[in-house]
């Protein structure tokens, strides 16, 4: 296989094996990227130099010191701090601001020997629907679309690092997600998009914009790949006995939530939800319609307000700094030109903390919960990286989310679904994901061309 | 009066009218900080020429153009960041680490004016008790201290910016809380610390600890202080009808919680709860007992609890980078060698959740309540900054909380009584220091020699 086709699980047995070293690795990627990002545009920040000098240090270090992680390339949505890389957030009172840490997660990466690769492109401070220039590698023009109507969004915010993954310029990237910035993008470009638990990785250095909300997620185009960056960055069910809970499809529970965004759902996305409950039943699996009790009809206006609310809080400063040069949409935030009282702020925040164990004690009912990742396919053109609908509650609830592809809309374009677990049940939802996913990926009937 | 011992608004005025350049006042207080400092060593970067510098940038701003806090001096604890200085969290592993972004806070003071003094002291990444260098400057060597036992701490982990403050040194210095890390060395130092509503201040660029709890505070020498700071850091109670709510001590109704830790009060903290009610009641408030109903019982376990387990998540990066450069302490909590869960993790966060809205209840039927900030006295010695057991509770509801000084111990070393309101009640609970703290300071007993 050619090595930029590798899963970071595939690259790194090799790597172990003495069979392909991190430096060829590391060149086969940027070979990749040369000939693809001119047209997807993925990445921000990108020094091939840089890189492979990173890369051939990697290859120097004796085996026996080598990390869990080594030489395994990542990339970094750009609202999270690289000491090694400028992190611009894609607002200009950030261009070129070069910060010489790293965020909590580069860190841990780093320390386990991962090759940090460069920066992938974000909506500006990864809280605007605007898309960046990233397009969606499944459909970068006329030419190359499988549909004859042309550029579409790779989704957002973390638009860059789900294009690149997709489009196997690298096998793991980084993103956020306070809305839907990881599972929309995971979904429009038909790869694995992984939020875990709030809170069970560390968000430091990332740019704040929702503190209640924000969780760091990343992508990748395999199960195994999400379990490996967990070990590192601590996602854990500990004192949850997990392990043995989920055996296989043959008898499971899965718990299909059309949830209260159900009216969003277009053609693409009703079809998959159907035909990803009739390929589970067909192997052998319980599969049942959840309706989730009527308060939580209120959780997508209440996930609007916090974001708002917290939003108003954490753009303070760029607002103070020079409102002109953040967006419209921010300044108002900071304005409250919605009139937003703490009143309305705190019945939002104390009534998604009451919904918190409930949900957890209805997802605990199934192996996992199966909802819609996105109303379709991705939308056409970059103006909006589309909505985050079918996301925002299971956000705001913090219970860890995983987009599986394996479907296509009327465009061809993938569509992902998204499995749900309770809080803290993050590798028991990758074990079922990993079944799930085999079946969506061979039987779904979507494959990737690229 | 010495420009040193102005407070932030009295100097603003000053200013403010061309009565006091910036330089001449920044000259002061580097002239107190000289003389003063190499016994209490409050500062861990302070680069004169540099301050001078800004300091005569910021006189040649066209009067029309300056802002609301236009050549005020602010200390900065050493654990938020500041883009023309050092931030090194008392840990080796960020000696002379320097990150090139000011933390929303500090931006937002910058851009309001604000003269950024210098980095104060901090225990190792505001976690441990465990002192930096830094002395109450009541009680700085055997010499000068009005007690005969010598060096007492400052109380932490923001050490530095209270002993600052009380010393004079400057008039205003940003903190941070967890536990009773604002709350406690206010108390200790004599001066007022404020910690407002967690999540009403952005985080952003404060070293995290224990993301829901984590919170900005500062330290000022008088309520107008407070205030002023309060107005360019977005801190307000919109929506909320406080304005014309207190009106003053008379027929005020005040709540006296001992609290769940009430057997760790020594003499000093049980004379001045009772000096403070026969104060508060002599100038006609109604002050009356308020007992927490028993659930709020496990709010100090629970806090424990939510420390630990996120103190994990923040603290494994450094712990993957070199776990002999961090506290065995931190590096415990990242093994989790208490054996926590996540089920335990769940209880506790879930649990304060719930009681939230209920401690808002309960303080909405007073003006305030009142509390203790401290057991007792500072603590000789540096080895411990002292225990946060009567602020920890406050700090996992969430609500504002405001350490008044006023009396003092049996050494005479200042204490301070905490003042607290319901979540978004800030200016409200401001409001109420203002009126509170001229009683207490007036007549409860303490004033500082310095």
């Amino acid at each position: 296989m050619e090595p930029h086709r590798l899963t970071a699980t595939e690259a790194l047995q090799l790597i172990q094996s003495n069979t392909l070293t991190v430096e060829s690795y590391a060149r086969a990627l940027l070979s990749r990227i040369e000939s693809r990002d001119p047209a997807v545009k993925a990445w921000v920040h990108l020094n091939p130099d840089a890189v492979l000098q990173q890369a051939r240090l990697l290859d120097q270090i004796p085996v026996a010191q080598r990390g869990p992680l080594h030489g395994i390339p990542v990339a970094v949505k750009d609202v999270i701090y690289t000491k090694d890389m400028p992190t611009q957030h894609n607002s200009p009172l950030y261009k070129d601001s070069h910060v010489a840490v790293d965020a909590a997660v580069v860190a841990s990466l780093r320390a386990a020997g991962a090759l940090i690769f460069g920066k992938t492109t974000t909506t500006e401070f990864a809280a605007m629907v605007v898309g960046p220039a990233t397009r969606n590698p499944h459909s970068i023009s006329n030419s190359s679309a499988t549909d004859s109507a042309g550029i579409r969004t790779p989704g957002g915010s973390s638009s860059g690092s789900a294009a690149a993954v997709a489009d196997f310029q690298i096998p793991i990237a980084l993103g956020t997600q306070t809305g839907g910035s990881t599972v929309r993008p995971g979904s429009f470009n038909g790869v694995y998009g992984f939020k875990p638990t709030w809170n069970a990785v560390s968000r430091e250095g990332c740019k704040v914009y929702a503190i209640t909300l924000d969780t760091v997620g990343y992508f990748a185009r395999g199960v195994g790949d999400l379990r490996l960056l967990g070990r590192v960055l601590g996602v854990d069910d500990y004192g949850f006995d997990d392990k043995g809970r989920f055996k296989g499809l043959e008898g499971a529970r899965i718990g299909v939530v059309k949830s209260p965004a159900w009216d969003s759902a277009g053609n693409g996305t009703v079809d998959a939800l159907e035909r990803g409950k009739v390929l589970l039943e067909k192997h052998g699996a319980v599969v049942e319609e959840v309706q989730l009790p009527a308060e939580f009809d209120k959780l997508p206006d209440w996930h609007v307000k916090i974001m708002a609310a917290e939003g108003r809080v954490n753009f303070l400063s760029e607002y103070r700094k020079d409102k002109t040069q953040i967006h419209p949409e921010l300044s108002a935030a900071v304005e409250n030109v919605s009139g937003l009282t703490r009143v309305k702020e705190l019945e939002a925040f104390d009534g998604v903390a009451m919904l918190r164990p409930r949900i957890d004690e209805i997802a605990n009912r199934y192996d996992a919960l199966l909802t819609p990742s996105v109303p379709d396919e991705a939308p056409l053109g970059l103006g909006s990286t589309g909505s985050a609908v079918f996301n925002r509650i299971w956000t705001a609830l913090h219970v860890p989310v995983v987009t599986v592809p394996g479907f296509g809309g009327e465009n061809g374009m993938p569509i992902g679904l998204t499995l749900v677990a309770a809080r803290y049940h993050d590798q028991h939802l990758l074990n079922v994901a990993e079944a799930v996913g085999k079946v969506f990926e061979e039987e779904g009937g979507w494959k990737s061309s690229l």
